[in-house]
């Protein structure tokens, strides 16, 4: 805390998968009044939540943006989201809150939990959840994700083989998240265990260009915003 | 299809976990709009869906309430579906859109499927996803869900104690929903586990009679909106 009066508040606002009309009305209200806003941008290109958010940003918003490297080691990316917290506990210190743009919910696979661990000790922070990418797929493919007493397992496309194989053969319901230059490799674990027939795959869920297919229809290539849904259960939701 | 012209649209809407500020913009834009709302209601009591979107739906909209009856065999609630269904079916044959009311999302763990199941074969249906339970009862324990490569696992609470034991056994983050009357089951399986350090409690989260405490200290009854999330990472989001 400095001396200098009240800190700001971290707002950790989650904007849903895509569609601006799938924010929440509290997310929408804290972008509409923000005097900051933060957010993640792939190596120097676009960032998809600040896309998101686009509509309600004000005018005159000052904007921090955090350039985050796509590598597989760790360092260059923690190094930016230490560039960014600093950036953002300056503003914080000097009174004004920063709301930070969350594709999806900001504590599922999202990269705000970087700063929440590099900043919630010192000032407050509040997460806004939003709607995952999880629930807008199986809304999109018209297949419900869990009911009753089913389990539901989430796996990154990244795992090795092996272990992606033994999870999706012991689960029931599978959400197979960040499939990208994985769909090969998932494609053929879940065709070797007999489940391509129960298996949709989903792109850019809510956005204009969207896709849904059954997982033997999906496309050679995926993008970076795609996802796999397989159910087990033999009509499970009657 | 009736032939009396255009049929209505089903819209099964996700309202998120109970504070109406996380509704989406598109449910409260649907529901301020609807012509005809519809909604489950436990055993003639109130209904949380209704509840939470109660400041949103017209003064003079139609209401059709399915009392569903809480009971361990399918039967009875099944019927209240087919019933609810058949209602639903009459107006939008009448060529009204219907709005059904979810609380969290209406495709995880949600009764919206069992009408999805009954009605999306004859009508338009379109599934809005919401904020579902799991992530903003992280979002207020601060305690994110997975990051990189972890896996998520969402387990029922009602599950038998050796699968409990199985699953959080083999499992890296872990969401047990419908704790209520299972809680002291479930808090053996983890102490059991030695996990009960890493294990959080929240029952009611984003209403303002919210509890969030470690598992340790969490109280002896659990009402049916509790859940217990775990995580195994060791600093898993550094
Ligand atoms: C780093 S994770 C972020 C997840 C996000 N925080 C959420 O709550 O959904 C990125 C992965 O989410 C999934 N994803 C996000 N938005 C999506 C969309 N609109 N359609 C399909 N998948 C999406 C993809 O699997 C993508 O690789
Ligand atoms: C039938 S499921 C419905 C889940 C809902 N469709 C969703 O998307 O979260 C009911 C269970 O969700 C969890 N739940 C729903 N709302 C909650 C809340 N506000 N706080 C804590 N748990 C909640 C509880 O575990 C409860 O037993």
């Amino acid at each position: 805390m400095s001396g200098r009066g009240q800190s700001g508040v971290l707002y950790g606002v989650g904007l849903g998968p895509g569609d601006p009309d799938l924010m929440t009305l509290r997310a929408h209200r804290l972008i509409s009044g923000a005097q900051v806003v933060a957010y993640p941008s792939l190596a120097g290109g676009a960032s998809f939540a600040r896309s998101i958010a686009a509509g309600a940003i004000p005018a005159g918003a000052r904007e921090i943006v955090m350039d985050v490297p796509m590598t597989v080691e760790r360092g260059p990316a923690q190094a930016a989201y230490d560039t960014g917290a600093a950036a953002i506990a300056a503003e914080l210190e000097a009174g004004r809150d920063v709301v930070c743009l969350c594709e999806g919910d900001p504590f599922f696979y999202g990269s705000f939990m970087y700063l929440f661990a590099r900043l919630s000790g010192r000032f407050r922070v509040e997460v806004v959840p939003g709607v995952t990418s999880i629930t807008t797929c199986a809304a999109r493919a018209g297949m419900p994700l869990a009911a009753r007493n089913e389990r539901l397992t989430v796996l990154p496309g990244p795992l090795p083989e092996p272990e992606l194989r033994a999870r999706i053969d012991g689960a029931e319901s599978v959400a197979i998240m960040k499939v990208g230059r994985h769909l090969a490799k998932i494609r053929g674990v879940i065709e070797a265990l007999g489940f391509t027939d129960r298996a949709v795959y989903v792109e850019r869920a809510s956005l204009p260009d969207e896709v849904v297919c059954p997982l033997a229809e999906a496309p050679e290539k995926a993008p970076y915003f795609s996802m796999i849904l397989l159910t087990k259960g033999a009509d499970p939701w009657l």
